[in-house]
């Protein structure tokens, strides 16, 4: 007999970046550096003292972690952030999902602006959500009085907007959150800023954290995958209102965050000073990497990310192809005609560079 | 403005045992054998290695953790079982939402037979399946008969049967497993054998996954919660075909086992034989509770898992106010009258029995 896979998802490939064993990757915007060996003990020792209790089930309520993001956060808010107000899963993938399991859902709407990032309509499809996309500008950026169109028309309950954007890497000047907030309240719907890549920001961009206490339908998104440098730990978190956040406690499986999980990322919030020092570090070298690309003729995103878009090629996939030949492994992503490389070390941003240079027309 | 929280949503409280601090904790069905430090010193060491690399994004097939599990389950599967027939999630509940995800959701049904677990429903309400629930004979066991009758009406894409069953402890026969199965098949949907408790059965019931070669809509699913004693790491798994487990790779988030949770689970995998002799000790102390508790005058299901179901009161709630005033927590749950209790180890047995001794009418 045949299994009763819904027919939306018959034919469907897994979602996910190619993986190749290439020595310099810089494809899915990880953070080049690993954490250090000071790190290393941290978790390792936190680590052990979960497992000591580990025949129990963790604090369904992940009291400590929530009350860590949120100091963190508070160094981006004048008023700072409570602990009610933060709300962490697997993921900001996990985040994601339970926005829309709370506010969307059969019947309702999710919308953002495309080019963005690529799971967004997967977390629909997952959700059942009915999936709209809006356009942004030719530079990226979002044309605020189409978008408030859009979303009156729409009446979208999330709104999903990055910033930075992923690809593009461009961010949402404050004035642009405010208005689609209000936008998206009259829609009576929630905006969620993604700012998965906030920490790389240039100097006067700021968090649309800074915007929470004057609206109960903004959230902001966060993850310790970027900044962190803790992808392989899967811990996304957001700032909102205590009620959006007691919304996703009713949607969440109960314990969804480990002991194990909840205790690095504890470990790793001690140690915030020192892996905000490598996000310095790579900012610095994406403005070099979006100067030297500009400098070669290329058109280049302005970027406040860990990454940058840059083109525009007849033929993206031979440079891609020309770069793997040479173990640079970027992505192919964005608009037709761009590319999207990773801010790495400045060792492999080198490599990248004379891998380009010897496969640009 | 009201934020656009699902209709079905509002008012509910999220799912979850209460929790209260008390010296004998026998209410969540935990594992009270705490890790071994040999377990705990190979846990840490394991995590430490991978937190080296934890920059990077986790293995998204979990390649040796699937090896691993496949390895565990091959010891109740004469021919063995594959790695691709192998699936794990954040907790067997996340297992649960992906198979919703990929065979239930809007328009489609799950069924299962009360009394049973009381998270089935949310997870149906989570993923918008309609949810139907048949009842199970007056000893917890299931007519077959009126359940094929209810299958065939109802045509549910996922039938959900925990063996052993939770509250009531109570194990499927094989035949039981094949003659639903086959009217399962037959409605076109997928069977469910959910066997988070399947280590502690009493001798010679088998599980079902001795019954995977014969039937490709046949899940397992099963949890390092329990026997592992490994509640606070949150890992589920399942086995089935690998069409089963190819369809939840298409609705999973991408990277959602951590590599953390990758670690510990591997570490726990390598010290099988000393977490399996507690579960020994465990049966032993769960058919010593059945076997004393009837010698009270009290009626108690058959167990095969590691709790017991004993009743019945005219006002339970009493005797599970008198147990938490003497520092037992138990469960009030199941059909009205009974009450739940963990098997914890021979001190928090006793001290069971001294404080329902007092209690009882």
């Amino acid at each position: 007999m045949g299994l009763p896979l819904r027919e939306e998802l018959r034919g469907i490939e897994p979602y996910g970046a190619p993986q190749l064993d290439l020595p310099v990757q810089l494809n899915v915007n990880e953070n080049p550096y690993a954490p250090s060996e000071a790190v290393v003990a941290d978790v390792a020792q936190a680590v052990a003292e979960a497992t000591r209790r580990l025949n129990r089930y963790p604090d369904r309520e992940f009291v400590e972690l929530r009350a860590g993001l949120a100091a963190y956060l508070g160094r981006d808010v004048g008023g700072g952030v409570a602990p009610e107000q933060v709300w962490a899963a697997n993921g900001s993938n996990e985040v994601m999902l339970h926005l829309l399991q709370a506010f969307g859902g059969p019947g309702r709407t999710a919308l953002s602006f495309a080019p963005t990032y690529s799971m967004y309509p997967e977390y629909a499809r997952d959700t059942n959500t009915r999936w709209v996309v809006g356009h942004r500008a030719e530079d990226f950026a979002i044309d605020v009085d189409q978008a408030r169109a859009l979303i009156a028309q729409e009446r979208p309950s999330v709104v999903l907007l990055p910033s930075p954007n992923n690809p593009t890497g461009t961010a949402l000047p404050p004035e642009h959150v405010a208005a689609l907030c209000a936008a998206t309240a009259e829609a009576g719907g929630v905006l969620v800023v993604d700012e998965a890549y906030a920490e790389f920001r240039r100097a006067g961009t700021p968090s649309a954290l800074e915007q929470l206490p004057d609206n109960p339908n903004l959230v902001v998104t966060r993850t310790m995958s970027k900044a962190f440098a803790l992808a392989g730990a899967r811990l996304g978190y957001l700032a909102a209102s205590t009620e959006v956040c007691d919304a996703l406690r009713v949607v969440r499986l109960p314990y969804h965050l480990s002991a194990v999980t909840q205790a690095v990322a504890l470990a790793a919030l001690r140690h915030t000073d020192e892996l905000l020092g490598n996000v310095d570090t790579l900012r610095h070298e994406r403005d070099r990497t979006v100067d030297w690309l500009r400098e070669q003729g290329l058109t280049v995103a302005d970027s406040d990310a860990n990454f940058a878009l840059f083109g525009t090629f007849a033929d993206r996939r031979a440079i891609w192809d020309g770069l793997v030949a040479r173990g640079v492994l970027i992505r192919e992503t964005g608009p037709e005609g761009w590319l999207r490389v990773s801010i790495g070390t400045p060792d492999e941003m080198a490599a990248f560079r004379a891998a380009l240079l010897e496969v640009l027309p």
